[in-house]
């Protein structure tokens, strides 16, 4: 890489896999990585020191709920997004296309972009890739994402080719309208639904007009782990190997373990945080439901193995008792807990790799997850 | 106090005002202390961590809420309340009385006791003097406070005085019910509405039982600031100066200033996190509202000279978007700043008596409320 980008060197592999480092104005990133989810400026009941100890490196915000509030002119104002929401470290911000498409009957899509009514208030906003790469800019992200449309699935091959062509000359535009600084980069999105020469053509094109780093979009939207799986590998031989690979809005541990498996660096979801707020707590063994009357005379942690804060000091009854009491320390301590078992299985996913022993690594995973939860005390 | 209960000693005096410190079997607690408000085994929205790390060293639980859910037994099989809410320090829990009082018409108050039913789930339950030191030890609460019949506010001298008579018999039940333990105590509570000659006649029978301390009861419901001062004026003179005095669910820091100017130690109120939860932040010179607009563009802290970490880390104009967007850090980071403010107003409180300049703290104090907020940036 330049640089006037961002840096991105991988370590070791093993197999498919690798163990890298992404280097931006606001810090390094360890890859594989989780990334955070914090929509609107904020990861949803925690502070930015509760989740800089989860093990996280880089938090995600997201274009269409700050463009829309409090406004990306205001955060620039107020310093950027890293100061606005105390996360000193790097920052990647969706473009939005995302959040715009699922607006279905708000939004018209037309050459020059998406113009939609906000679904806070009904004002009517335009994202043109342009204005995308602006509002990134003022959010002061450290990796800006395209402006893409995420073709809704299922979709026709024809549907599919058509909706991934515009997003990539809508990615052409992005890269023209994208400042270049050191320390900041721009990805592309591979689009293409489950159709493997869509998808080649469109990691083709993306790679003709050059990112700094290449995203697979339009997967975890009800296609399934195997169609999900069958995409990244036909995709993946088609993107540079020098550059840092992002699977958009994945997933389950077991989607991350594959496709780490698979060769993809970067991750984003916020099943660990809404999972958390709705009472689901992933452990190595099971997901476990707090409301459940089982736990309600269990004096053991969510996890003995887990070295998180809500595992060291709480028991599944009292957690059990916050939901029920619908206490707010309850989506504090499971959403906690949560990202703490994403970035320990992220940990261990980037251990093994550089030992050679991915494989071993997700075979104890499999083994430990067919287990089921520790039996009753 | 002999070794078989709480240990209290006043280290210094300003006119009626009493610098002290009590002794439980969890530490002890510097006093005039405020008592952080942790009604359901969790002070809202924060960990323990973070509420000791206000400065807060005694934590109060209600009989109440916690006998319904999760039921007495049940903390008690797990430890009892300090482990299961991972609060190891000094625990005061409320003794359900003026909880279930405010059931109206679920409620059915007799010579023994008084029965209701769950606001939870309408099942009947029971609650008498015997009972409520029974749940109180289960908890292991170091102090427990004696099952009580607040009286509502107004009422007639000749309701006051059968309501306090029955709450006086009901004292010497709790009393004859409780178990001495080292470090463990039970408080009074004094009844009596706004007539000094039955808060009088409350405070002598009180002291005839001979408890660990003694509380004011029946305050804080709707009288004013200058009618429970003047309650204060007339009660305290008849309450021995050798053991701590708590003005129960008070208040406002006004209403805290002016009642440690008269001699009380200790204090309960939810207003610091109650408030913080609706976007009210109490600062040295104003109640600010955060969901103001005119705070949407404010880089300042709430306070610029509050050392808490909201202050630190965030500005006005983020606290207003988090209150705007409904996100759960707003009612975290407010609520623990003012928890910061109440401690600190206590802190500075206590250091004032012990040097013996507490009419000039207060005299600041007031300037400062009076001056209102800081000017906008």
């Amino acid at each position: 890489m330049s640089g006037l980008s961002l840096g991105y060197e991988v370590a070791a592999t093993d197999g498919a896999a690798r163990r890298g480092r992404l280097t931006t104005a606001h810090g390094s990133v360890n890859t594989p990585a989780f990334m955070t989810v914090g929509t609107a400026g904020t990861v949803k009941g925690l502070t930015c020191e509760q989740v800089a100890a989860s093990g996280a490196e880089i938090v995600l915000g997201n274009t269409y709920h700050l463009m829309l509030r409090p406004g990306a002119e205001r955060v620039a104002q107020l310093g950027g997004l890293h100061k606005f929401m105390n996360w000193p470290g790097p920052i990647l911000t969706d473009s939005g296309g995302f959040q715009v498409m699922s607006l279905e009957a708000l939004r018209k899509i037309t050459e020059d972009g998406v113009t939609f009514r906000s679904h806070l208030d009904g004002t009517l906003h335009a994202l043109t890739p342009e204005r995308a790469m602006e509002i990134q800019e003022l959010l002061d992200a450290d990796v800006t994402m395209v402006l893409d449309e995420c073709t809704r699935f299922p979709a026709s091959e024809s549907v599919a080719r058509e909706s991934m062509e515009r997003s990539m000359r809508w990615a052409a535009r992005c890269k023209a309208a994208f400042t270049a600084r050191p320390g900041y980069g721009l990805f592309g999105i591979v689009q293409g639904s489950v159709y493997p020469a869509l998808r080649q053509v469109s990691a083709e094109a993306l790679k003709e007009i050059d990112f700094d780093g290449y995203a697979i979009g339009g997967l975890a939207v009800g296609e399934g782990q195997s169609a999900m799986f069958e995409t990244l590998d036909t995709t993946i031989p088609h993107l540079p190997a020098e550059r840092p690979r992002y699977l958009m809005g994945v997933g389950k541990p077991a989607d991350i373990v594959g496709a780490v498996r698979r060769g993809i660096d970067m991750f984003d979801c916020v099943l660990p945080t809404r999972s958390g707020r709705t009472g689901q707590a992933f452990t190595r063994r099971a997901v476990l439901n707090l409301m459940n009357a089982r736990h309600r005379d269990d004096p053991r942690p969510l996890d003995p193995d887990c070295p998180c804060p809500s595992c060291a000091d709480y028991s599944r009854a009292y957690l059990h008792h916050l939901f029920k009491a619908k206490e707010m320390l309850g989506p504090i301590l499971l959403s906690r807990h949560n990202l703490h078992y994403y970035q320990q299985l992220m940990a261990g996913l980037r251990g093994a790799i550089a030992a050679g022993r991915l494989e071993d690594f997700i075979a104890d995973f499999e083994r430990q997850q067919a287990e089921g939860d520790i039996a009753a005390p």
